[in-house]
């Protein structure tokens, strides 16, 4: 055993759990407090798991799309959550999450670094099949809290039905069934008041 | 598209959501509050996917090891979390979370419940070289933690080193390696005065 590279490793799962304090603007399906992105990332992967034959591309590598998820926003442990509607912060995003993963990523060792880094990147730049389904549970998660928690966030910030459509129309690049199911949520959520 | 199968998937994604209400006797790494189930079970994942290379057997499969790490605790929802260290907790421990694996599992098509129900038993069982290592993981977990929260769950219930050695010595099962330092976690945590 090489106790360096076990040291480092250790490191760098210590330095994650700070992603326990990273809050979203999304309630909990209770509406009892903000999610975290811990819990965020757990979920998504859950989705993964058991949406995964709602995927466009058959035969995607699951383990890929849940190693992704698991650790597709680790970068907001320095640069914080950035809202989905919120413009201005999108500006520089891009700049203070690539010297967030460069920081965070390097804790590992070397091929390990290299290997996070790389699926990070995937993961943004929604070129294969595995990022783009990743991506649409990414954007489908919050929706159905959301949804759940009676529109709170929708409410709170004042977002209007063209807003979501239009912020979650990607969805369908991952998978078209899953964003005719998020049109209905949608929908549904007009109806009942909680999405103007 | 089923949308009966679907509706059945999405209610089970929900309904899961209630792991985040669960909390652990752990505390995050800052010692400001306790862990709960969901944030718990992503950092697990986390720890195989970083650490897969210490586990005994080798050419072990990852994305069968970070499932059952994912779902392990979803028993809780009804259960509740048993501290490692209450005896009479455990006495029921087992039929408590039997009941509830049947009651969560079953929200999905029958095919995934069977699916989940199968991969949790084989958790429990310890018996394939995969469910070795997840466990050895989560007896790790709340060590790494405690241990940086400088002892706070051991001091609040007054654990003695004794009761950590011998709790935890199966991890030793999983991986020889991790339980090498799992020890030396231990011996520091006693110098440091973290535990008796």
């Amino acid at each position: 055993m090489d106790i360096n590279r076990l040291q480092q490793q250790m490191g760098f799962l210590l330095e994650i759990d700070k992603l326990k304090n990273i809050l979203r603007q999304t309630y909990i399906t209770n509406g009892s407090r903000q999610e975290n992105d811990a819990e965020h990332s757990w979920h998504l992967a859950m989705m993964a798991l058991t949406l995964e034959e709602y995927a466009n591309e058959k035969n995607i590598n699951l383990l890929h799309v849940i190693k992704m998820l698991l650790i597709h926003d680790l970068v907001e442990i320095d640069a914080g959550d950035t809202f989905a509607y919120d413009e201005k912060g999108h500006e520089d995003k891009q700049e203070r999450e690539e010297e967030a993963a460069n920081r965070i990523f390097s804790i590992l060792p070397d091929d390990q670094a290299e290997g996070l880094y790389s699926l990070w990147r995937e993961f943004e730049d929604r070129e294969t099949p595995e990022a783009r389904f990743a991506a649409a549970l990414d954007r489908l998660h919050p929706m159905l809290l959301n949804h759940q928690a009676k529109g709170l966030t929708w409410k709170k910030f004042d977002i209007r039905k063209e807003q979501v459509l239009s912020r979650n129309k990607t969805i369908a690049e991952g998978s078209e069934d899953l964003w005719e199911y998020a049109q209905a949520v949608i929908e549904d959520a007009v109806e009942n008041g909680y999405l103007r």
